[in-house]
């Protein structure tokens, strides 16, 4: 064992100890421990959390998103509610001095039912150095505001890289809580599973996409500062033929996009982006994924651009979780299953973060394929996680099969959020922390080895389950 | 028993003793007898057998479908190829006399890879009396083309009617002997399960659209005198990534109308009309069908409009089929099964025609459901019948998989087409004909007991397998 490893063994130690306190070897933890400190119902709509920024067409609702396929771009959007107002981001390496500027995308606005969007802005920063901080500004005189971000390292197999996962969120004060604990955590990417807004719960029509507005000033307290990779969830989809909306994704589309065009893919719905050490692949459970559809041409030719010895660590995200054993949801995404896991196994993914369900889950490295619905153990297949415990309005998913199925290792139904963080091409770290009782706690844990490097080509000894 | 259904028995009488030769009780079938008299390859594009109509911008590739929920309109489109010429449909319901007259909607025009398409129209004729012969006239002067159609009878339990069944048609001389033998049938509608041009193998992308030209006047022999029940197959997709097409069914959507909206359904893959005494259900294969997307729930909620006292036969169409035992497609369409088979059994769908698979098969009532991959016998379920036989470029599909499993009642790889033939309300006699040596042959009947009268209410015995 090289010294490197050996070293990150020694750091790990306290981690494998709290681990082997809360599990018995081999066998799966259901955690009875179950917070939930806030009521399952949205913040009020006039509540100060929601409140526009101050100043006659200030810029609201800013996120950015990766820009390309490598990271050296970002996607900047926000909203303008008065009118179009300035284009142009202003932006550079040092605060106050913008040395660049861009000009966005043509201004959209599209109307949803009896409402009105503001002026959507969207533009495209390039040409980016890697690694770095930069300052952008938007909008005009007293009006402007100024936001930040840092550039990931250069694609690397040893670069170090920490994500955060998070899904299901709404707009709950559970949401808002996991938020906060999101940014106390120090990742520096939001791999967001879908369901952002659930602002179709609005079903009488009115309100639904005001809470997608709501939703973007609450989340840009994170995603103005961060690249949050979007994936699209159910509460995305917004079928109302009953309103006279039938296109699906709308509002979705025009608010959140996607650098998808980098990855020739035909949809912003499923795309693919490098980042640092990692390859990461956004599918969408809710478009057309059989044999012959763009999403499943697409999604074979992408693995075939999979470069394990410059991006070691091969992610999938996806809405649905393939296996879940909580009674919510369960086996909804039999059809994805079937049509992808086969490729997952083959391109050895090293894990797939999926949300829907509405609490955690860790699963063993198991497939189940065609011929089975009781999946067996599988080197080389994924770990599967669900994070669906963002916490939205619909409360948590607090009832799981009993009992636990061998696949499953760790389940518990509260809120909370995950992180990954990459060390090295052999090794990351991953937990899953809960909102407790208003806290951060880390729950579960794990000492991922990655699929390529660690396992297959047997860098270090395959001694935990991974 | 009553007796309609004594003498229906006699009737069939002889068709039961050959079946009694050719089948052992309760055994499958595995015909050897396979037949294609043509090779698999297209028609020359010059032949005359696509030549167009003689006169200048004389319309052509006209047809025909069904125009609303419950059978009294009907859309015409066709093509003029130089310039926009009348839009005007006359038509009435004696020859030479057209009292009436209908306007069709905005001409359309696009544009594919390079290629500029002629001018397509479709025009509405609605009102029309049930259970009559219209003539109709298209074009100017001397370019002008008169055809015919017959309505159906009104929406009614005990009508009687006879359904074509077509698959996976294509432009060969086995497609044009399929197409021939279809007319000598005496049907009144085809139901028609996918792939139709097979345009999308002339993958250079010069011939894509002319050879949707081509398959357009081939079919107008009786596309245009009788209504086609329009359902798309993976051919319809084209997704041409490498000629920068990535709009799926474009030309098809261009060129093949469908009544969705009639049914609220939000798109023209999916949707619903009945027939005399049938409901007819038409699914897209490729389309989101998953929980919450509109597919699904348009499905769930078309389901609760259908009332077996007026429309007895539940029929539905989709592209894939749920139980083939050919190696060709095996379990390529478990996704939608997981999805919809379910609901398939719930509401006691008499029979489910797919295509997809070159070759013909016929099942039991089976259903596997979410808990086996092995499907049991259950009087609720369709049967399950496979027409992907027209004839198309791409061949026989005349590998099987050996034993012949517990669900294939019937299977033989030859090219042909079905008809269903509606008695009453308890009754319908199905036959599968292959192109035998360029000869009609029968060599699969079935007697359909209706799943709601003859079985559920039992008005007759339940003495087959039906
Ligand atoms: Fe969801
Ligand atoms: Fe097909």
């Amino acid at each position: 064992m090289s010294e490197g490893p050996r070293l990150l063994l020694l750091l790990l130690l306290p981690c494998i100890i709290i681990l082997s306190i809360v599990r018995k070897a081999n066998a799966g933890v259901t955690s009875s421990y179950i917070r939930h400190e806030w009521p399952s119902v949205d913040i009020p709509f006039d509540s100060p959390i929601f409140a526009a920024p101050r100043g006659y067409n200030a810029p609201q609702q800013v996120h950015i998103t990766q820009g390309d396929y490598d990271g050296k771009a970002v996607i900047i959007s926000w909203i303008t509610p008065d009118e179009p107002g300035s284009n142009t981001v202003k932006y550079g390496l040092s605060q106050k001095k913008y040395e660049f500027s861009a000009q966005g995308d043509t201004v959209q606005k599209y109307k949803f039912y009896n409402y009105t969007s503001g002026y959507i802005h969207r533009c495209l920063l390039d040409g980016l150095q890697y690694n770095s901080k930069y300052y952008y500004l938007l909008g005009d005189g007293n009006s402007s505001r100024t936001f930040s971000f840092r550039t990931p390292p250069e694609i690397n197999p040893d670069a170090s890289y920490k994500f955060g996962i998070i899904g299901d969120l709404g707009q709950t004060f559970n949401s808002l809580e996991t938020l906060n604990h999101y940014k106390e955590s120090g990742a520096e990417t939001v791999l967001f599973v879908g369901d952002l807004s659930y602002a179709d719960q609005y079903d009488d029509g009115l309100d639904i996409a005001v809470r997608w507005d709501s939703w973007g000033r609450l989340a840009e307290q994170s995603a103005a500062y961060q690249p949050w990779i979007w994936t699209a969830g159910n509460h995305e989809i917004e079928y109302f033929p009953n309103l006279k909306e039938v296109v699906t994704f709308k509002n979705f589309a025009y608010r959140y996009p996607t650098p998808h065009l980098a990855s020739e893919s035909s949809s912003p719905l499923w795309y693919a982006v490098r980042r640092g050490p990692a390859h990461i692949i956004v599918l969408s459970s809710y478009s057309p994924f059989v044999r012959y559809t763009p999403q499943w041409i697409w999604l074979m030719e992408e693995f075939k651009k999979v470069d394990r010895k410059k991006t070691p660590w091969l992610i999938v995200l996806m809405h649905a979780p393939l296996y879940s054993s909580n009674e919510a949801h369960y086996m909804e995404a039999e059809g994805m299953r079937i049509v992808f896991e086969s490729w997952f196994v083959e391109n050895k993914v090293d894990v797939v973060f999926a949300g829907h369900v509405h609490a955690y889950e860790r699963s063993h490295r198991v497939s189940g394929l065609m011929n089975s619905f009781e999946p067996a153990p599988n080197k080389s297949a994924p770990i599967y996680i669900t994070v669906g415990d963002g916490g939205n309005q619909e409360g948590l998913a607090a009832k799981y099969r009993e009992p636990q199925p061998d696949y499953s290792a760790f389940r518990e139904a509260s809120y909370g959020h995950s992180t990954l963080e990459i060390k090295n091409r052999t090794h990351a770290i991953y937990h899953w922390y809960r909102n407790d009782d208003g806290k951060r706690v880390p729950a579960d844990s794990f000492v991922f080895h990655n699929q390529y490097w660690a396992i297959e080509k047997g860098t270090v000894s395959n001694m935990q389950s991974s």
